[in-house]
């Protein structure tokens, strides 16, 4: 380790403070590369809905960072034979950097230019970085360990699930955060009581058996933060608009289209020869300024796309308790009619590709679920405990809705069919 | 009136709540105008120090409205015939809009292009845009009233107390929300309570005499954001930062230095000829992309400060007790002896300048005092009431500074003189 | 009404202030029964579990008066239809005195001695007090409704569902206060989103059909205190003392046994012959005084039980999987043997007794269900919409424990058989 | 030590949990002569003006030991060298039980009967007690030693400074946990910090300068307290009343009056011979339980008093400007003329015999004062570097009230002198 180092300290509304203790990782919080998670919002879109949701990863990062340390500090303290102590200082560095690599509205513009936050990651981690510096004065292979953690193939599972699990500093931090920053108390759980019943055990970490209740507490603060902040239909709306301005820009790209504005290294994202040190200069400000310059540009749909997006003139929604062919066609046909374009003036939203999930023990893709320890080696995943845990687990879709511009709507509603007029409420 | 609408509501972290009940608040908050706001912060530069601190002016000035609403409401409920009923619509929209005209990082941006957000705003209501348009639906004085309360020389003094005076709804919360999304705790004060003394006098707002120690307790929380938040050397040392990058490329654009990047309307604002139309497209992910490109600019003294600026590569700083005239020259020698250049990399703060005011009766330009009411008509100004608020109001000066860039003195120190060397502790 | 008043308030560290419009809740808070709240704990022994948990009954019924007024008021500014408005008084005054008939310890000592603290609620409004001669100026008959809302037979159900059913006032103050002193945040739910989605509709409060999630929160508040708030063992310990030393009392005053202290107007209550000017005597000071007088009886158990419950030298408790005839039977032996006495010394509880319920629609003596109101007219039993409602209603039993007197046992260690001191870890 | 303990905690609205690490603190707060600590309220009479504060001296105990211990491991955990680490334990002890003399509503009942709560203490510590006893364990001179620091004449003053200065855990306990109970949020400052500005310095505890502004909030914190809830009037009047019904009680016990109730050992308390072991059977439900029986005793004044204190209804108090002496003969002469006693049904209460002191540097009797160390070993007591903290400690008084019977009074009304009526607004 680089040397001895007097305690700093960043004030926090959530953890009141986060103490930083190593000049490892002093010095990567003041990396470019971590700095420009302060130009990324951590909830995307959701200030669309929730006003005060304006909080940046760069924050989220240090609650993460800070969330670890409090349950490592715990484990030590405790003297848990379990935890391999060695594993400390790397442990800390995955949890600090883990979001590192993530774009501006990073899901959805992950979706338009198929790309993940998680390889960029390990891009900036182990290219030509300020992060990579400082990583590497540990020793050679200490920027490929964190990565791993990150990339979660590290040898020690533990170390993964400190950070990348059902039960993670990440999820910690971002629950408690989300919800201070959006307002709404629901979001809340008692993370000192969630901290106290963790254990080390046997290269895990696991609940002990009077925790249940305490996880059931989280987990649904969880729920209610899917349903009433990150389901919102507002906030989807908003990402559908979005999406729309990326796939509309890549479609007048591929047209050879004259953008009257593609600063460096714009044009790199819509070919995919982004370097390292290009992705690197995207942001969220990037991206509105560029919304902000193409509300200018003479392709009517795609000024029309980015003034939505910037000044809230969102898509409406109307639920689908099921959805309806034939009326989807007529639908689609009555837009034609009125000169509208279905591919981009209708969108279904089926929440099932959705980027937050509730707890689902033994689905594909899943995080490592939550254990409970009974007696001294016996493990049973949570949800086979908990009444209320299984029934979370089985709650499975969202609300399937039909988002469309009212305004474009109303404006030809005498040329709309009878059923159709019905359908928006015209 | 435009007519009913069903009460409608924000989330909101401070006041829980914000209730909208008159339609032409909603179609307010619906213009791009206001939805601008959005991209600017509430508290500039100051998530550079406090990284909770991304709040933006759209959230304060939906605070601000909630705020009147709820004292207006007492008032109504309380029946006090002093209180103007017919005054509310033009008082809460007043108070919505007051910020309406701030530019991205208003105070650094207003320095140094020598602009007033008052002007703006008032070119905002009064202009062709789309708060005029809601506005105007009221009558067609309307949007000139809105303009003249936020102005200050609405004729009756109740209604602009209500939006600009020592104790008014901005000032209660901007407090809250700070210290909420900084995370510090003593900004806090009780604002019921507060609302619970305020009265309507002959034209004035008043405080009851009981109300003394509330009011006590609102301005010990202001003197503690100011130290502990708004004079924060870290915050100061960004926005030197940026004040530096704005003169910088004022010089190189009057020495006709060709830009790599110079996107609309940016020109405008160098040669003060912006529209309204224009200005309405400065924001702040504006501001950051124009700093973010040119960090790539062949000019290295602007690529240099926009990359501390976006890095957080700051300036440190050590207080001055007294200005030393001798050692100053001695240190401007030392810089231009090393290459470097007096005029940015040393900079001398005087918090005189500082864009907040403690409590300070009496004093030019000062906002209408806070008037304690003592039986049935005599006023008080509260500071020869209250030893404590005197005490503050005496406290004149922040901390005298002197800034400068550690890194590239470091790396020149062996040619720098002694007493130099020993003052910047090299 | 007996007149105008200015608007009073209480300071409450749960809704902040107290409103009190009308001088008749005035002049009931004033009464000497009301006042008599202070003396009695709204949790019970809990504070032995709980240090904070000293909260009395007093500030609860304020609460749940304050809970009251701002759900009418609510209904009121939104205009609803269906709200009998003549109603409000009544509901008040019902509310601020659903719990004035609770004696001290009330479930322990309602157990002991065969009463029911709505007998005396009704007893003490419709008796000679100064309750009643408060609500006798409304009208004649008015001591009688307030009387039949409390004991729930009042023609117009909807005015006793606000007091009493699954979603009343009553348990939303408790659930908030609760939490609130005893310091668990997982008990804490978002009042005014609640408030905001119930709807008086046709005779009856239901909750309008996109509040499924709100009340959903709600109940898993509920469900959460339960388990770590009024189901602690350590508070079901504590109150199976407080019925011991009530038990052995009675026995003692059937055997004429001659008691060092028995203060008036305590025979009264051993001989089931208080009047309702005796039964107001009684508080937990008194119940406490006796205690402490009762640590010097000559009786031997007496006065162990009552320095037990005094200094907090509780019975000690074991989980029962199941129960173990045989093994009890053997216990039991052993205590003989060893001088103890089973009928005291070792106490199963089966929380089927405890005082309060989590949400179990079609229960027998279950309060009015929660109704989803869906469309215009259709209502539903909100566990048939959420199946996380059915997970908590499907969740019947506490933990079944054994509970007995470890410090007793161990003394006598070496007289018990081996399974007998297996099973107690001695 | 007694040998090693698994970390317990208990569950504390203010500091979250109270972690107890050492099996003599354990031991400690399981005796008989803490447990009584909960039948004493921490505020005593003023839940009679704030409902909510009803917490006890035992809450505030654990949370003085709590901030001890956090002040402690801070210094620990900071390698200080001038703190002592062996004086840890009795640090910790002190701290706990500094507040182990104290008796029901302490103020008062010192006042009337001349005790002083210290010598309890250390009587207590120092006596046949299980606190002696586990005390005791450490080292025979143990619990002089703990007694010691409770009367400030430990060798060692930078630990009594930790539990007896201006800026000690007791204050910053009772400040915060009075403001949650009070429910008023002016009493809260931020405890982390406060904490980090704490320095043990040459055999003192002193606070870093840049910690000024925090000393400021504090100190501020403890001025709007000592307004809003110690010198409340409705507090200062039932207290009043307390002590006219001991000064009542022990008049009638010199008269040989012949009590319908006087239990042990209350007869003790007039007389002055109260044991260790009697004064321990003392606490608020006895108090209570007293005054409810003498509501029934003959003497009209005792009875009515009692009545008052129970029921809450307290003598209305007017301020006095000025003390005119003619008008007060005038009153008194009146008080007589209707058949009132002087002595009782009119109090002069002057704030300078108030029990709770502002910061007040310099006076007689004052505690350790608040150092800031400038430089390296340079003191200076705040008042001098502090505007703020100096107008703060030149105010010195409340404000003077005249109490009174407005029952009473009203009663004889048309029987007094004009002037008079006047006055009392009759």
């Amino acid at each position: 380790m680089a040397g001895l180092m007097e305690e700093k300290v960043f004030k926090d509304p959530i953890h009141k403070y986060i103490y930083v203790q190593d000049p490892v990782i002093w010095d990567l919080i003041n990396t470019k590369e971590f700095q420009r998670l302060r130009r990324i919002r951590q909830l995307g879109t959701s200030y669309l809905t929730f006003h005060g949701a304006e909080h940046s990863r760069f924050s989220h990062s240090l609650g993460v960072y800070e969330v670890t340390r409090k349950i490592i500090s715990q484990f030590e303290r405790s003297g848990y034979p379990d935890w391999p102590r060695e594993e400390k200082l790397l442990s800390l560095c995955a949890a600090l950097l883990h979001d590192i690599g993530h774009g501006p509205f990073s899901h959805s513009i992950e979706q338009a230019f198929h790309m993940h936050h998680e390889d960029w990651s390990c891009r900036i981690i182990q290219g030509d970085t300020e992060v990579h510096a400082v990583l590497s004065r540990i020793s050679p292979e200490f920027p490929d360990q964190v990565a791993s953690v990150i990339c979660k193939n590290y040898a020690k599972p533990i170390v993964v699930s400190l950070v990348s699990s059902q039960l993670d500093a990440d999820r910690m931090d971002y629950l408690l955060r989300d919800a201070y920053f959006t307002g709404v108390n629901y979001g809340t759980f008692d993370l000192d009581r969630i901290l106290r019943v963790l254990r080390p055990h046997n290269g895990r970490i696991v609940v002990k058996e009077s925790g249940m209740h305490a996880v059931e507490d989280y987990l649904m603060s969880r729920y209610q933060m899917y349903w009433q902040v990150y389901f919102h239909p507002v906030t989807r709306s908003s990402e559908i608009i979005l999406r729309q301005i990326f796939r509309r820009a890549k479609e007048l790209y591929a047209q050879e289209y004259n953008f009257g504005f593609m600063p460096h290294p714009l044009s790199g994202l819509f070919e995919n020869t982004l370097t390292v040190e290009q992705y690197l200069l995207l942001d969220e400000a990037f991206i509105q300024t560029i919304f902000m310059q193409w509300t200018r540009e003479s392709d009517g749909l795609l000024s029309d796309l980015c003034n939505r997006f910037l000044y809230r003139k969102l898509y409406k929604y109307i639920p689908l308790q099921q959805v309806d062919g034939n009326l989807l066609e007529q639908i689609k046909a009555n837009l034609i009619r009125v000169g509208l374009q279905p591919d981009y003036h209708m969108e279904l939203d089926f929440p099932s590709d959705l980027p937050y999930d509730v707890y689902r023990p033994g689905e594909a893709g899943e995080k490592m679920p939550i254990l409970l320890l009974e007696g001294k080696d016996k493990y049973t995943e949570i949800s086979r405990k908990s009444e209320i845990i299984r029934s979370i687990s089985g709650i499975h879709m969202g609300q399937n809705q039909i988002y469309y511009p009212e305004d474009l709507l109303k404006a030809s509603a005498s040329m709309l069919d009878p059923e159709v007029r019905r359908f928006f409420g015209l």
